[in-house]
């Protein structure tokens, strides 16, 4: 049985919780925290570690084609905690905005069919040259609100992705979970909800109070994981931490929540340079152990 | 007549403003932008270039001592824009925490020899091992309303300085405009006020109307512009670019934080690695360039 020591302050060696160990039920592998393993390895290093769920990206599975992932799927039976994913809508050229918004059309009917109650959406950044962040926002909106209607249609509620500050330029110019719930608020809460991200949204001042806004509206889609570390690596986008490993309190965040009313699936999504260098089982293993330890127990 | 092609869109070549341009009586160089060169070289080259203020920091100040360094800046007819830094006080242990409020102590002495109207305080990171950001957080407010009283008796305004969340852990854990000014708000707006700055600020969803609340209570005691640049340099730390090379829109930012009705100086600070390898007079000609052109038409 792997033990490692928890980087929590404790001297506490935890165990790699057993497949068949309940705290295992809500927590999901999303795919790009395993970068090595494909879809058919994700599923069953998901299935031999005991985890309730899965997370998957659209372009594995378009590496095997749509129905045999969502046959795959099926006959795992885990469940399909989200579709990664849609969004980067903000270009201006009108047939740019038509390229992007038959992409999300697409990406919503493969949620459909992979049985994801939800499809994860990235706004996207700043098109090249331009410096209007209200204007890339103004439409972000509106590709959403073109959106709403087929996803409702289609049962998969389009979760909007506030990204941390850091990628507001390049990747995600909505930033705080109170700015996507105004967003999200536009809609119908069958409609459009968001996607919680400790990444993205442990610093805002007031997260909480948020995530409780949140909660009594019905608009937590996804609960995802990974901690904040420091110094931040070279690559920004590679700066997520396993939990425990950074600096975000998941007991407090957690709780909250799990107060706002949130009983979906956990999913732990990392993108890391030396986590993707690691062996995929001992990455899922790490992952459950820290699950079982800092987050499972506050939800 | 140095000139360069400023990266804004425009086919313009602008050239250097001569030293007698009116244009920049409100610019000012922080010290930092000129890493190189000492106090000294920094007032002759802020004069030669015909800025009307600059921005000094403790360290360069203490090489030369503190009476030194403020007849240097009475004689040299530069205002003082402000003096960085202070703040750093988010420590749990007391004993830290009262040296933390000694060296604030003597940074706003410094302040008010030195004829700087505001003293820029960083307000820390997290401590080592912890992940209380909220009690980070308690504590700087709490360690300004400890300074406050003296700030107010020696006419220096504390600014408390929000900064981009990609700095929560490890530097300032006041993450946005709103925040520091609910700080700032507790206390008069004569020992009191905020910094505000573009890198850390210009993706704060409603950064117009925080700027219009600052400027409505008179809040804004510094006005520092530096532009966010994408990819994001390994060191995260010398992230900052010269105005007009990466995505912030000066002429927007400027434009609400003039309508907020501030008239002080404008710093421009900037940490970044090709910044300070280049010629000090350069860096002051360029940064004299982008602010006619992008900035100061605004104001």
């Amino acid at each position: 049985m792997t033990t490692l020591d928890v980087p929590s302050g404790r001297a506490a060696r935890i165990a790699t919780p057993a497949p068949d160990d309940p705290r295992l039920a809500r927590l999901s592998l999303n795919q790009r925290t395993v970068a090595g393993w494909s879809l058919r390895e994700a599923i069953d290093g998901s299935v031999s570690a005991g985890l309730g769920a899965i997370g998957v990206w659209r372009e594995p599975v378009a590496q095997v084609g749509l129905e045999t992932a969502a046959r795959w799927l099926r006959d795992s039976g885990l469940r399909v905690s989200s579709l990664c994913r849609g969004g980067f809508f903000t270009a201006p050229d009108p047939a740019d905005r038509r390229a992007a918004h038959d992409e999300n059309l697409r990406a919503i009917e493969e949620a459909a069919a992979l049985g994801a109650p939800t499809l994860v959406l990235v706004p996207g950044g700043l098109p090249v040259g331009s410096r209007d962040l209200a204007g890339a926002r103004a439409r972000a909106t509106e590709a959403v609100s073109l959106l709403a209607p087929v996803a409702r249609q289609h049962g998969v509620v389009l979760g909007i992705e506030p990204m941390n500050p850091l990628f507001a330029a390049d990747r995600g110019v909505v930033s705080t979970l109170a700015q996507a719930l105004d967003m999200a608020e536009l809609f119908c809460a069958d409609e459009v909800g968001v996607v919680v991200d400790t990444f993205h949204l442990w610093w805002e001042p007031d997260v909480a109070a948020q995530l409780a806004r949140a909660g009594a509206g019905k608009r937590i889609v996804s609960y995802q994981i990974s901690d904040w570390i420091t110094p931040l690596p070279a690559d920004a986008l590679l700066s997520r931490g396993m939990m425990g490993d950074g600096h975000i309190d998941f007991a407090a965040f957690t709780r909250a929540v799990s107060v706002a009313g949130y009983a979906g699936d956990v999913e732990v999504e990392i993108f890391n340079a030396e986590v993707w260098a690691a062996a995929g089982s001992e990455v899922v293993a790490t992952m459950a152990r820290r699950y079982c330890d800092l987050v499972q127990p506050w939800l």
